[in-house]
């Protein structure tokens, strides 16, 4: 592959040859790349913000991830937080560090990863900058989106007696990370040995190329549900009961048999000795949305496919259960993914 | 001073001890820190969105800035580029990644830095996250700010004959910079010796707790000029004019005699043996407002304070020049900072 050192183009140089290639096509787009800010026309809408910080050997290990995958996968996991608030992702900045060690080319790949999640969603990149980094690759991203005042959905408007739903299933993220793992292990003992993959493309999916479910929000609207909270599952299913039990003040009960299981998944987990409700309780990265509706939607809800109810809220003082398959309760604890351990 | 680890209070738990003391001051923060994304009411003004990625020895140097300096910094840098708009920055969201080597008080002397001049710029903190880092310390914020459609000021605006002002003085950022490093040098060989700052507080503030211009910005409304291109100097001043220049399609003549200078920053050349000028076209970090108004508004601008008539733009066959003080045209080459290099 060919190698262009980053400096023959110069920051300006470089900013325009990575973003040439974006076309604009939300009509909220004012201004994008090329001010000292990108201007945006939001009208009646509300304006919804996020932001991620994504650090090489924290957030990812370059070892097995495809960069044009990084580059996906990081403008995704922003679009999902602005799904997570029943909102559209509309526009992206895109800043970027990174060492000598990147080439122009590198780079090239990263942001059309970035540009293949933009069209895919119908995402604008309106800005961002690019910089040395003396040390990894440093990704950070914003997206701002759009949302209608009355249908926003937050984290604190669950109510006892609410049904909890999920979409997708949960844990295949985590288990495809356990894989990678594994098989990174093994090739660094023996650099002969292939990689073992096979049957195996689903979970790898869910932890290298995740979406976000605009589907379900699409869903959602058509239905005509609003739910009463919302949260995207990024740290794993207890810790986001947790947030939306706290923030709603009440308690919750789930069933281990509703929690939404994929084979492929199962299997792995199997293969590595390890249990799959753990992984889905704490595993993170499913990208899945996690939300509360009201019982009087229980018809439209139990059509809607891609979406399981696992649960109900219940009064605060009951606490967070999970009901085993033998009818026994278990208090969910927060283990989600911490950076900071 | 007290050192507690970070990974005693988990993410959440950090996050909350380091947002808890912002308080929302704005009506178009609906909904700030502790849901998947902000949620703002722009209702019908614009809204301006800048972004900002720092690392650790690349844009800062741990062994002479604060970090209390350091957050307001990062911050301020942000707000100048909504100001460099014409705007007003409302909300920031920032997002840390931290070695080991950083505890929880030296995050919060960060946050209390920020907390500065959100306080003083009157922008809501609304949103970022906290995460480790496998080396130095990554700071990445982004900026949202309000304005009015026919206000806003772009790069692209400026005619031939426009006149070409800017604020305050240039150049003395980098002379702090270069203050900065000498002294570094110095205590480096001998780490007896105290640094020698004497008379020199000016450029240090320059380059270690720069001010946005707020107050140039509220000035040009009060006396109703619109500028018709703008931006802030943070890359030199012969940089900025080239993309005015290129955006606008304009040649430009500045005079040497007419860049402001502060007499600190020149002292401190003469003793350095550098070239103030050169300092004041290539050196950056100014932040102050560089922007072209129209002959009409020559009246309102000569009486306003802080502000300096440096030249006019020219048609774009003339090109972009210099005049020195004996009269010679030298012609303008982008040298501003380039990180990549």
């Amino acid at each position: 592959m060919e190698r262009t050192e980053i400096s023959t183009l110069g920051e300006f140089g470089l900013i325009k040859h990575l973003t040439d290639k974006f076309k604009i096509i939300n009509t909220s787009t004012i201004k994008g790349v090329g001010d000292d800010a990108a201007v945006l026309d939001y009208k009646d809408k509300q304006v919804l913000v996020t932001t991620d910080l994504l650090l090489e050997g924290i957030h990812f290990d370059l070892v097995y991830t495809p960069l044009k995958h990084l580059g996906y996968k990081a403008a995704v996991v922003n679009f999902s937080d602005i799904y997570a608030m029943n909102g559209q992702p509309k526009q992206i900045t895109v800043s970027i560090g990174v060492s000598k060690r990147f080439s122009v080319e590198d780079l090239t790949v990263i942001y059309d990863g970035i540009k293949l999640a933009c069209e895919h969603y119908g995402v604008d990149l309106v800005g961002g900058d690019t910089s040395a980094s003396l040390t990894g690759l440093a990704i950070s991203i914003t997206c701002i989106g759009e949302g209608e005042k009355d249908k926003i959905v937050y984290r604190n408007g669950a109510k006892n007696n609410d049904l909890i739903c999920v979409s997708g299933d949960l844990g295949s993220a985590y288990m495809g990370l356990q894989l990678l793992e594994r098989e990174k292990i093994v090739f660094s003992a023996n650099s002969e040995t292939q990689p073992d993959f096979e049957g195996k493309d689903y979970i790898l999916q869910r932890q290298l190329k995740p979406e976000a479910r605009k589907d379900i929000v699409k869903l959602l609207a058509e239905k005509g549900v609003v739910p009463t909270a919302m949260m995207d599952v990024s740290d794993g299913l207890s810790s986001e009961l947790m947030h939306i039990c706290s923030q709603s003040n009440t308690g919750c009960r789930i069933y281990e048999d509703k929690i939404p299981i994929n084979y492929q998944a199962a299997v792995m987990a199997e293969e590595l000795n390890m249990s799959i409700v753990t992984a889905a309780l704490n595993g993170g990265e499913d990208y899945e949305l996690l939300f509360t509706a009201s019982l009087e939607d229980y018809d439209k809800i139990i059509t809607m496919e891609g979406v399981g109810i696992i649960g109900h809220m219940t009064k605060p003082e009951l606490g967070l259960h999970l009901v085993g398959r033998e009818g026994e309760e278990i208090q969910i604890q927060a283990q989600g993914w911490n950076s900071l351990k």
